[in-house]
């Protein structure tokens, strides 16, 4: 359990946690928005207060297995929400705290799928704030921990690995720190260029940095009631355009700034990536030609929504809801396929499939002439079969937690539909679903079990199922007990 | 590829259907149909003669291969299916070879889906044919030829495999031979007790015996446009019960008959299937006691329901698309959860969900302490690497075609329930879907593209996807067009 490192690296979430609050009082205090500025300063002082004094002793140095990065990472996520929410409680702008906690979550986990009903209704600093969760859940604040603070010890890339989207997620130097400092550093370039690029094409300043924090973390949150409908059509291609950029496998980027350009443009799982949105853009341009009018428009609005649903982010420019099944139906299909590992995106992830596809072929290859049993390979290295174990116990475990869900939200009596895509909206990190949690709608009408519910499933999505079923199973705490009956036997 | 082999089965294959067409001949006869009596006893003798004359020379001595059951087994499903939607053409029954293949295929498959809008408008002969195919499909023609036909050369089990449902299937004893007939013993004496309990419960004698193959292959065609609705209770109650019994793993009756009751009643696969069956139960009625009224009246419709469910059977007593959401999804998670490998239903399979919900288990286990790395244990046999893997590869395999299926009936533009409803319940072999395909509604309305579409999935789902898959997969015929090359060179 190594209780004393636990606390140590929840202090410190809670201070950056604290730190980052500071943001918004800025944007609250520019927007003479006096009263929620008092309080939210007031929460970033307590928080940053709380986590240096709980941070203050450093651990003895002690080995990060990987269930203790799997515990660190599910309670800094846990602790990060319930202190992320409470402004929006006490400022009364959300005064339950079920759904307080789901707009929390939903922020940090990069889901974008709100309760509110009237977006624009929030003052500016919380808006800012709820962007911002965005930002901070996208890269994730344990890997933001890993790039500023010096841990001792070994193994700290456990805290990374169970943190960071895909299964690919390797180091890209031999140490964890420059790693993720090189993380941050590229997607803070990103989102500068984001906000810079929006502002040029005429957005007000703050709906651009809104708007990039909501890209950059592949989160959804849109600051109008209608998301991002009524932007002129040009803001909506850079978006679209930015919303594919960030869920791209950052190793790309590193690749480029670190000119091997040649390496870079040799990723597979970028090339299927940007295969799938090609394919599925033109297959629903012509498919929705009849509802949409103009071609150009039709084109429009179906990049824009395979851009959005690919990446996991969640932002809209249409009523999918309204179209064709088959529309609806490949929109659907990439809520469950997701962005490439190693990107801010949620979903499944597309090396995922890939290694899956390629371990398959392999197995009835190996049906038919049982003598051609080779090693999986993508990119040239070999997959070992630990990882091709690890890949298959996800989607069997994704498959459970789902219909689990599925059953749970059900007992509302809401049609399937609803059901089935309130869940696979939430466990992949996208936001909008399709009927009633529709583009157009949102999640206020659920009951607090189907809210719960869906919690659940935001932060088991965006930590990729293993660190919150490891945080859950009572064997990972037998050694522990056993620690603490030695201890009263003594 | 053994040309002559394959030749020498497709003709036994043949030959028996055709013996098995004068079953309904008979029943013709005797219900005075002279017209269709003939053209049927002209298909029987026409497809003995062909199947005596091409299955006349006995192959050489050969090892079949894993390679050339699946080889096998597809093309004696394909062969079955053409043959046996001939009759319904030519007789004028059902006019359209499309929809004539449609129903055949969805009888040897035992899905049931049905493209017929009057079932009361079909002859006797048709009905017991449609009924029959069933019955052949349910234990499966290859596991039939095996226990009539003495067949030389080793590996004849690589046949039985490739044909019978479940990833456990072994043999009971040393003799692939014996096997296969204690099988269609088992099969034949259940059917035949269905058949007279039916009758002496007051059914007439031609609907025991249809309804008794329906029941025994876990097939689903009705004799009446309601299904079941219109028939007694008890008699439904019956029917039910039978349902739950050819979904049992059939060793479990092997078991009894030798006289091991110890070793069968300790099959955990049987007590997981049975625990499911129990608890959907006891949900679904609580959830429909508004919709029906009195609780026996729910219990009976939710048993009912359920046992046609998850042994994919496909009778219908209500009209469970109009029951509250819970109840719906329930039925549908059913649909892929499937009966016990070994047994006559189709879906995924209890074992399947067993092996895989033990193996993953097992990999959190080994994460949270990586020492703890143990064989997965079924019944205290430990699956081996290969099974597991196989196992995992059926799973993404199947959700594959699930998916490009969906997408190719969306085309169409019905809802989305009716869309995925529709595979599922035809990859899964059970019959009605939901919406659109509903149990109060039938397939008719679909076009000639989904119907292929729907074909395709249910001999996928019926041969567990490999033997379709291997068959279709060029590297299969590699070897073979190697041999032919080189003939030429020679």
């Amino acid at each position: 359990m190594k209780i004393r490192l636990q606390i140590y690296i929840l202090g410190k979430v809670m201070a950056i946690e604290g730190l980052l609050i500071l943001l918004p009082v800025i944007c609250g205090l520019i927007y003479g928005e006096l009263r929620n500025s008092v309080i939210y300063a007031l929460f970033a002082i307590f928080y940053i207060a709380i986590g240096i004094l709980i941070s203050f002793k450093k651990p003895e140095k002690v080995t990060i297995y990987l269930k203790d990065g799997c515990i660190a990472t599910a309670l800094s996520w846990i602790v990060l929400s319930v202190c992320g929410c409470l402004p929006f409680v006490v400022t009364g702008e959300i005064p339950s705290f079920t759904n307080a906690m789901f707009e929390t979550v939903s922020g940090f986990t990069t889901t974008g799928a709100s309760i509110l009903t009237n977006v624009e209704g929030l003052s500016h600093i919380s808006l800012m704030w709820r962007s911002l969760t965005h930002w901070i859940g996208g890269m994730g604040v344990l890997v933001f921990l890993l790039a500023v603070v010096p841990m001792s010890g070994g193994s700290n890339l456990n805290l990374m690995k169970a943190e960071s989207p895909g299964p690919s997620v390797g180091k890209f130097v031999p140490k964890v720190r420059t790693t993720a400092k090189a993380l941050y550093m590229i997607y803070l370039a990103l989102t500068l260029i984001e906000i810079i690029v929006l502002a040029i094409a005429g957005m007000p300043i703050f709906d651009s940095i809104c708007s990039a924090f909501g890209t950059a973390g592949t989160g959804g949150f849109g600051i109008r009631n209608d998301s991002f409908t009524s932007y002129a059509p040009h803001i909506q291609w850079i978006v679209a355009v930015f919303m594919i950029m960030f869920g791209i496998n950052f190793n790309f980027y590193y690749l480029l700034i670190s000119r091997q350009p040649g390496k870079a443009v040799k990723l597979s799982e970028i090339k299927v990536y940007l295969a799938i949105i090609l394919i599925s853009t033109v297959m629903i341009t012509v498919n929705i030609l009849k509802v949409t009018g103009s071609s150009h428009e039709a084109a429009r609005h179906a990049f824009f929504q395979v851009a959005t649903v690919i990446t996991t982010t969640g932002f809209a420019t249409a009523d999918f809801d309204t179209w064709p099944t088959l529309s609806k139906l490949l929109l659907v299909i990439l809520m469950f396929c997701g962005a490439c590992a190693g990107s801010t995106g949620g979903g499944v992830k597309i090396s995922r499939l890939q290694i899956r596809t390629k371990t398959i072929a392999r197995e009835i290859r190996s049906y038919i002439n049982p003598r051609s049993v080779k090693k999986v390979q993508i990119d040239g290295k070999a997959i070992e079969p630990e990882l091709e174990r690890s890949v298959s116990v996800f989607f069997f475990v994704y498959l459970l937690i789902f219909t689990a869900s599925t059953i749970l939200v059900s007992l509302e009596g809401h049609d399937l539909v609803t059901t089935f895509t309130s869940v696979a909206a939430t466990i992949n990190n996208i936001g909008p679903g399709l009927s009633m949690v529709g583009p157009t709608s949102n999640y206020a009408f659920l009951n607090g079990l189907s809210k719960w519910v869906l919690i659940f499933d935001m932060l088991a999505g965006r930590l990729e199922l293993f660190p919150i079923i490891i945080f859950l199973t009572p064997m990972t705490y037998k050694g522990a007990l056993k620690g603490f009956h030695s201890l009263k036997q003594n």
